[in-house]
């Protein structure tokens, strides 16, 4: 697209009913702040000037509306007067000559780049305004958007709206583009002579009409326009999220048992003919190859799992864990900046931290890198094909050889070469027939406990 | 309200369709009995006496029903003669004397008191029955509440309606408010000539109307009246009681990513600004300050998770776990009986069991307090900034002072002082090459058991 | 029923949109290929004979189908030319002569006999055709059958519908029983004179009709005939199946707090008064008795739980994991291939595999029986009401006597007698004040790591 664009977007509320410490659009979803979606759907619209209107915790709302690729430019609403009165804080932006504006909103993180597309190549046929509409079959509340040989000729309010015209429903979204050479005339046009005193944006259809413009309206999907006004609704824009985009993942080869208990972040990567059992969170960064399975009950952030390995159930990868083809990491594991090699496997109640584990090793279960000194982090390098002993500490920095055995229960302190066998556990002792002494102890201490 | 009431609760079915050893007003929703959110409502309308009419489990439902602030009476019902009957089981109550007589049922748990007060209002103004009913596209099965001029003037059966009344979506829900000084010249009258030979509650209208009473009908929304025959529609309410429970939270300012995986018990207190992760079980008696995080995969059960705390994933908080400001308890590990101190962490594959965690400490992956020597329990106590390496058995009773440090693998049996270093655990030794000796013979092993 | 029947079943298909590396028919719902459900509804609807209509991995899916109970014959489609070739494939079996022969797809696994026992009942009363129909609300896209006076007339495409037709609402599922004598004569006649240039099998019914037969429809829910194009109708089949059986059970008087959370496996058998707790994972091969109770979080397979006994939260049941009636395993615990004897606890943190676990025998938190030598599986015996203090390991082949105590945090390598005390750890050391040395040396490594 050779024309420009200036998108305004609205982030200023107060959001009082979020009832929140923070802004409303700095809420996430997906695990990435509502303001960020938005300005993604802008950058696929061919959008590279953002105008941010921004009110409470502006600082932060810049911050996370920044993303790459945009040219973001906050503009403080001081005072609430309406959204054609917000849209004006942006005055000095617009005034810098755009050939579209487009108008849309913080808390309206669904939308994507097909309706604002439409919408600006709508303004390049020549319309002075655009509306973005949706239909609905609950439109009550909505201002109705009237149409008349294919121009949009007013958004009716609910309350002035005569029978007929509340059986229309396609209604208005609030999102609209603005033909950029007469934006700035048209807005300051916008009078405030109603109930609340407040200057509406949607009055821009009627002034343009009178002035001899162009309106028409244009469709996107319900779904894409909902908004958040308390953390009810955020979870439902959440659940719309999510249901979206296990679908693009189910149609692209990923296999899903029970995909609504499939929570996904923003950035989740999945390849074809992996299976992701019931009961799986992924937070950010996470990269799982084609073929791969992640069992039931698992938590993996930041993580990378190749082809044909598998995680879980009940496993969290955590930052920096990495497995390589074939690795397996089984129930009741942790593995945080760790490489897992080729085959190997961490199946049962183990801590692997700051750790190199080489291919084809075998870790026992309840096997803990004993990674941290209360002051510093350290690392535990496994060799390829060692064994390591069920129970076993390892007390880092500390290496153990290639083809190196560490019997159970051990607690390792120094290398083990290769090939070598450790052990660091006491002798056993037996005292025949003193468990009964013992529970008979045990008994008079309970005895004397309750006697008191 | 001034004037007094006797509620009679109808708690005698069989309820053989629940398949169960119990009655079913017994079985829980949100972790309570059912009878017990009866019970609550009527607490919450004012009403202080309460007629309970059981038949099988009579004691158990008694006590579950008897919840603080009501005067709950038993009445055993023998027969099964219809819900005219059956209220008649109170007679002795119903005869004390009371202003309003209110009929419910021990298994709608989810009916509030807007409806029961709404009842009584009626009441007030000089009804002589007050019907509670309920809108339902689904009306088939329900007596139709036929209205003229602001009256009730007749429930009529489905198989006796015409197809005018059948298209009546206003449905009787069984529940009724009755003039208290005519309820037991009104019950005595209604007979038994029907196809089945049962007294129905619902004749009271028609004799009411008969002898110059009136009779209205108030409305409640259907969910509240949502009754319950198996355990499919059991598992229903207990949906509907979350739905509602969740959405309460989320309005008030608490975060939800999934709201549909959050479990909440009937006393489960969220303060705002919390998070709550995906697939979080709370059992009762967990109070939650707000800013605390849960993450996914936790179930707490009578625990206090202070402001700025962090739970989970993968956690487990028993009754009595006690976290302070900031403190972290992560994945796979349990605390129970526990105070863990502001800032402290137990990050890692832990069992923490009768102690007392010290501000800041830090207790390291694996680490097991040794509670139980299978007859008593026993307390441990880690001191302020106290480190415990990982893999620790800390035998109780035990405690670690302040700043002290535990090396990895210990096995902790007598106090450590302040500041000390406590060791517990076997000196390390290699046997150079010895490995490929132990795999040798238990190759061997395997030949010899393939053998066989 | 005395006649006899062969299934016709297609399972050829190419299956691009699964995108997946093997046939859709493979593909699992409820742990199970879709194709052995549908053998298994053939099997329920006294047919024995099956002609199985394969292309892709032809012998996977051919052994996958091939159910007890069935003669199962493979049949290689080499070319797509619609339905009514694809039967033809089976041209020699249906030439063995058979009373019926019913045509149903391996990818329609919600399938049951119901309706599969209509058509051959319909088949009995002289129709030469019987088309399997489904009613809908979203007809769209189907064939509509169109019927009077009992016979269905026609199986009108939706292109060629008039209006009226159109509103017709009971569709083609494309399942269909043939009279046996005359299918091979109506299935030749099929032509291809349409704008695919395919055999319709639909056409049967003109083709039927014209020779003087007489064609009628019989009903089946929608949901049985569910199809399966891609992973998402795939996890809505699965949906549909885990619904069904989750209400069996709930009706059956097996309690489940969130149904929607509890994912069953084909073969889940749970008794009368058990209790499932909100996100249980059921793989293959379970039995849970009555009254027993799965906590929140457990994933169980090919494991049997006795009555009164419980698991979890957090507990992984693996295959042949035993629990007998009392018996717990808690939290964070792993069993497989283990015995758990009467009212025997095994409450955090344990790994538990090939071992018997003696009646009344307590293991303690973070025990790990050392299964796994590198090569070989070695069993771990415990004695009845044997006391393992928490954080030991037993290294197998070991046996722990009856009444017997082993000390927390030991490794026990040997075996231990009846009623004796076992230890195998170190004495502790304590060295005062040292604490603070380490702390300041680890502070300077932190700084020389800063430093570089």
């Amino acid at each position: 697209m050779s024309r420009s664009c200036l998108a305004v977007i609205l982030a200023a509320g107060e959001s009082t009913r979020m009832k929140s410490s923070m802004s409303k659009v700095l809420h996430p979803v997906a695990g990435r702040p509502m303001i960020a979606h938005v300005m993604s759907s802008l950058a696929a619209s061919d959008i590279t000037d953002v105008a941010l209107v921004v009110g409470r915790d502006a600082e932060r709302v810049t911050e996370a509306g920044s993303i790459e690729g945009l040219n973001v430019s906050p503009f403080v609403q001081t005072e609430r007067l309406g959204t054609g009165h917000a849209v004006l804080a942006a005055r000095e932006a617009i005034a810098r000559g755009y050939d579209d504006i487009l108008v849309a909103y913080g808390d309206v993180p669904l939308i994507t780049s097909g309706p604002l597309l439409a919408a600006r190549a709508a303004l390049a046929e020549g319309n002075d305004i655009v509306v973005i509409g949706f239909h609905t079959d609950k439109p009550t509340g909505y201002g109705r958007l009237l149409v008349k040989d294919g121009e949009l000729i007013a958004i009716r309010e609910e309350k002035d709206a005569t029978d007929a015209e509340r059986a229309v429903t396609w209604c208005n979204s609030g999102l609209m583009a603005i033909d950029g050479r007469k934006a700035l005339d048209l807005l300051s046009r916008i009078g405030n002579a109603n109930a609340k005193g407040e200057h509406y944006l949607t009055d821009l259809v009627e002034i343009a009409r009178s002035l001899g413009g162009r309106t028409v309206a244009v469709d996107a999907p319900e779904e894409e326009l909902t908004g958040c006004n308390n953390r009810a609704e955020l979870a439902f824009i959440e659940r719309l999220w999510q249901e979206r985009r296990r679908h693009e993942l189910m149609v692209s080869g990923v296999s899903m048992i029970a995909p609504e208990t499939v929570f996904l972040s923003h950035d989740t990567v999945i390849g074809q003919d992996a299976l992701i059992e019931p009961n799986v969170v992924f937070g950010p960064g996470v990269t799982v190859e084609g073929g791969a399975v992640i069992h039931a009950f698992s938590h993996l952030e930041g993580a990378h799992v190749a082809a044909g390995a598998t995680v879980g159930p009940f496993a969290r990868l955590r930052p920096g864990a990495n497995l390589a083809a074939g690795a397996k990491v089984g129930n009741f594991c942790e593995v945080k900046k760790a490489e897992i090699g080729e085959g190997a496997k961490v199946n049962h109640l183990t801590y692997i931290g700051d750790a190199f584990i080489g291919a084809h090793a075998n870790i026992g279960a309840g096997t803990i890198t004993c990674n941290y000194d209360g002051v510093n982090k350290h690392e535990t390098r496994i060799g390829e094909g060692a064994f390591i002993g069920s129970n076993t500490s390892l007390v880092a920095p500390v290496a153990v050889g290639d083809g190196a055995i560490v019997a159970s229960g051990s607690v390792i302190t120094a290398d083990v070469p290769d090939d070598a066998l450790a052990f660091g556990r006491a002798r056993q002792e037996v005292k025949a027939g003193r468990a009964r002494d013992v529970r008979a102890r045990n008994q008079a201490i309970k005895a004397s406990r309750s006697a008191k």
